[in-house]
């Protein structure tokens, strides 16, 4: 039995104690989540070594990070690098997005190698495979499409994206009403190209039932993808990308139905005042399943610096409701990246997560931050770093102040205002400042 | 006479010319705004070389790069190469925030040396010099804070922060209703304690005239400083805060009546959901004043990456209508930044305020995200960096795919969807994929 399927008959499993533990939640709190379809526990039944986590409504804002070869680089001690400093990072999931070198034997290594869900894009295999045959992507079967997501389960990865949504409807709609970057979606777009060559229409679409008769025997979660995600501000909300949503809204009835964990994939480059109107659009149409975003960017011009673009929207996102967080790095438009930009995407976004956090749970979020102000206060500077999302990040930049025994830092140094707070005395010996500390929380009025 | 004067009578003068140029607006717009107090144009009578520019309702959303010495760093040169890349990576203003060295010859060579307007925190010198004279802040007589006014707009600088708005009553509501970081302001912890320590008002705020005086003669725009902005999450939006806010509204009526021109500073950390809150606040008590942010920064958790996490509240801000964003660079909280920080900073700062341009302004901001996602689109790589905010960062993790005469970039390499669209044929010899490019820009519906 999938996860769902346990939650809909009233079991509460390990997996999902301990996923109301990391939460502070009740497991029944979970339970309910999986049988009302507003939270997954991606965990294929093949990656026993897993140590699950929930992603969707009530729960904190996970990130993923993308990792994954191309054709200028192959290297899987690279690939295992990069899902170290991932996951050393803070990643709650990654996903192995390779498409150059041996992808089977590359996700094997990586998803042994990883105790976090795990999630991948079965159709970059299928089209690797199809141009290493000659053939090219518009001569694929749909027998190989569904033989690529089959040996992604059967290899232990715990979500695949799967471009369902981008039907002859939408791409007909694409076609009227044009955009600036079209599509933008690798994915969406090799079925896009196989639809118009074939004649056809998309066969996650029509024959959906395969996919989730794979995805009930591996306990596997379908991630629906979003091929006509906006690739540009130009191009946010509009019918194209609405029409794939309606799409998927349908899909995640038919995955509920069937017992199958199933998540909604969301933009990209989005405005900031249509951001929460993207949140609000996935979690009506598709009646609260979790909302997993690329970004999203909140312009174009950020290229070297996208991961500070994504994390803008990211945040607003994040407490408007989106549920994961894709992370974008700093090659993003621009290469591929390596380990360092995978650091540094994913410090951004887990500001961007936490940022959300604070306006969707509260307290339980804010607590860290509590904790922070209050060490900096005290000049607290171990206290800190304890804190930090990035404790050796932090710590790098950290400059003493030159004054002996001095406390404070190089910014301010004697003019720290925390020394001038605590150390200015009147004529009769005391601090003039009296306020220091005197009430350490907020009245709860918000 | 002060532009604000001049524009009241009616006149339209070179500076308000250069400032709609840049702005794209009608010159007549501009002196309406600055005789309504909407905008200011920051342009001391001394600074003969000023490349003027605008800020406030209705223009571009601007950034501030804050420079300047501490005591670990009192290298002049240091200064001037930080002052080099904050013009060079975008800064509209910079502000000399020095408190160690010769103050005087530092801002001095400084002011030369800056076309952009440049902002100074008086109250920073008369701090320090009553340090060198052994007698510490509190013994400061107030002829001392206005001769420091009085000497920085002597030398050219165009706004200065004077933290006005710290009143006794703020500073009691403080007492009485407790923060965890009570005061983060410098200049606004000089005060008070100054005020706590001999018992009586702030100086600023009960001799302001005396302001209103000095910057009239210079044409010297008043900053009016947020000495009560929040330093932590938990701090955000309260009674001491907006206390000091109402008195800053008052004073901003008190600066109009005199022909002097004002803008008001906001905080500071403030989650997500209370930034537009904290934008229209100002907008309303301070009837249409430019708003002049730090951050705003969202959490408190981002030691050694806050140059992003206050461009995510920065871009909130912007949206909503603030009108120009202090930078904040990664060095926050940690250390007196060196110019690799002032350059992160900027670049971060101003995706920021692009990304809020593309809310407030529309298509006008919008036609160079345009351009980009065209150029990307058209896999044209040169056009994309001339598009960037960062070109020289952007061509820096460019990585070319490795197939020979490709145009696409590493990411994807062969997989690349724009190569995908426009390569792949049918068994007739045509793409198979015909929206390409078929409409440019969205339909004007929103």
């Amino acid at each position: 039995m999938t996860l769902r399927e346990q939650a809909a008959q009233g079991q509460i499993t390990d997996a999902m104690r301990v996923v109301a533990a990391k939460e502070e939640v009740l497991p029944a709190d979970i339970r309910q989540g999986l049988a009302d379809g507003t939270l997954v526990i991606p965990a294929n039944n093949q990656h026993t070594w897993i140590d699950p986590i929930g992603i969707g409504q009530g729960l904190f804002t996970k990130v993923n990070a993308n990792i994954g070869t191309s054709d200028v680089s192959y290297d899987l001690d690279t690939e295992l690098e990069k899902l170290r400093v991932a996951l050393d990072y803070g990643a709650t999931t990654t996903m192995d997005l390779s498409t150059w070198g041996d992808l089977d034997s590359i996700r094997d290594t990586l998803v042994r190698a990883s105790p976090a869900p795990m999630g991948s894009v079965p159709i970059y295999q299928a089209a690797k495979e199809a141009a290493e045959l000659g053939r090219g992507i518009i001569h694929l079967e749909p027998e190989q499409m569904f033989d690529a997501v089959e040996r992604h389960a059967a290899s232990g990865i715990d979500y695949v994206t799967v471009h369902c949504g981008v039907t002859r409807q939408g791409v007909d709609r694409l076609n009227r009403y044009g955009r600036i970057t079209d599509m933008v979606s690798r994915g969406g777009t090799m079925m896009a190209v196989w639809m118009l060559a074939n004649n056809r229409e998309n066969p996650f679409y029509e024959h959906f039932d395969r996919l989730l008769d794979i995805a009930k025997r591996y306990d596997l979660t379908l991630s629906l993808g979003d091929g006509l995600r906006p690739g540009s501000i130009a191009d946010a909300t509009d019918i194209a990308q609405l029409t794939e949503l309606l799409a998927l809204g349908e899909l995640v009835e038919a995955c509920r139905e069937a017992g199958v964990q199933a998540m909604v994939e969301g933009p990209g480059h989005v405005p900031l005042n249509e951001i929460e109107a993207n949140v609000l659009l996935e979690k009506k149409i598709c009646r609260g399943a979790p909302f997993y975003i690329l970004g999203m960017l909140t312009c174009d011009i950020g290229a070297g610096h996208d991961h500070i673009t994504g994390a803008i929207g990211g945040a607003v996102a994040a407490a408007a409701g989106a549920d994961m967080l894709c992370y974008v790095t700093p090659s993003e438009h621009l290469g591929l990246p390596g380990p360092d930009e995978v650091r540094e995407g994913l410090i951004a976004f887990r500001i961007a997560a936490h940022s959300g956090d604070i306006v969707k749970l509260g307290k339980k979020a804010q607590r860290r931050d509590d904790a922070m102000s209050e060490a900096r206060r005290a000049l607290d500077w171990e206290g800190q770093f304890a804190q930090a999302l990035d404790p050796v990040g932090a710590r790098a930049l950290f400059e003493p102040s030159l004054g002996e025994g001095d406390t404070a830092c190089a910014m301010c140094g004697d003019l720290c205002v925390f020394k001038l707070q605590s150390e200015i005395l009147n004529d009769r010996g005391e601090p003039v400042f009296p306020v220091l500390g005197k009430q350490k929380t907020r009245l709860p009025i918000l």
